[in-house]
């Protein structure tokens, strides 16, 4: 069962309640993120701004503040890659939300499902531990 | 099979690769996640500087930037609720890692297991989705 979209004002209503107090760029952020709700996985994690917080919850998907690009952006907009969000769970201190999706391909601009795709070593080196589901040179162009 | 602690030097090799890029209140930082080892929930996300990944990885506990304390700390220090970590995972911008963690008690001061211990539903209401494990009033006196 899902548990978003909500309806614009009941949306604003979570969205004003959250605390974004990790400030970047002067932009006041939330710590945002990703987890497979098929297995588990870590996916991804970025940070959020009231308006990304504001468009996961009414539209279903996944959103985040760019930091670099300083700009909105739903995952998977040019890529297809999109996540469709199940469930939004927020932290004791209301500055972290965690989205549970449903991936479509993955999550990595790199080709993996998941950004944490590498693992520390007792080396030092960081070693692969999945397999790619896409070929980023097909997908980003 | 845990795969930390590293060796001083090969733990600084690690963390000097990372990329510090959200500075907040002056400090380099990426993003830290913590993860059950047991179940794969999300158990908590704050911010870590290069020195709080090093003492994680040399000391196999995870530690943490406070970005309100401005002090690198040990998760668990004053409630003994600590992480043993047995897995880094870095993403693919190397601007945050994954500890994977056996967590001792629960990673919430508030007495959950996890600080995400809420989903937003569709009234937009916070409701709890676990029970505690500890109660708070003993543990944080």
């Amino acid at each position: 069962m899902s548990h978003v979209p909500l309806d614009p004002e009941t949306a604003r209503k979570v969205t004003s309640s959250l605390n974004y107090r990790f400030e970047i760029g002067g932009e006041p952020l939330v710590i945002a993120i990703a987890q497979d709700a098929e297995n588990g996985d870590v996916l991804m994690t970025a940070f959020a701004n009231e308006e990304a917080v504001y468009r996961t919850l009414t539209t279903g998907y996944a959103h985040y503040w760019s930091t670099s690009r300083r700009e909105v952006w739903k995952k998977g907009e040019e890529s297809g890659h999109v996540q469709r969000v199940v469930e939004v769970r927020v932290d004791c201190d209301k500055d972290a939300v965690l989205y549970v999706v449903e991936q479509e391909g993955g999550a990595c601009h790199t080709g993996y499902r998941s950004c944490f795709y590498r693992r520390v070593t007792r080396d030092g080196s960081f070693e692969v531990v999945m397999d790619r589901v896409f070929n980023p040179d097909e997908v980003y162009r």
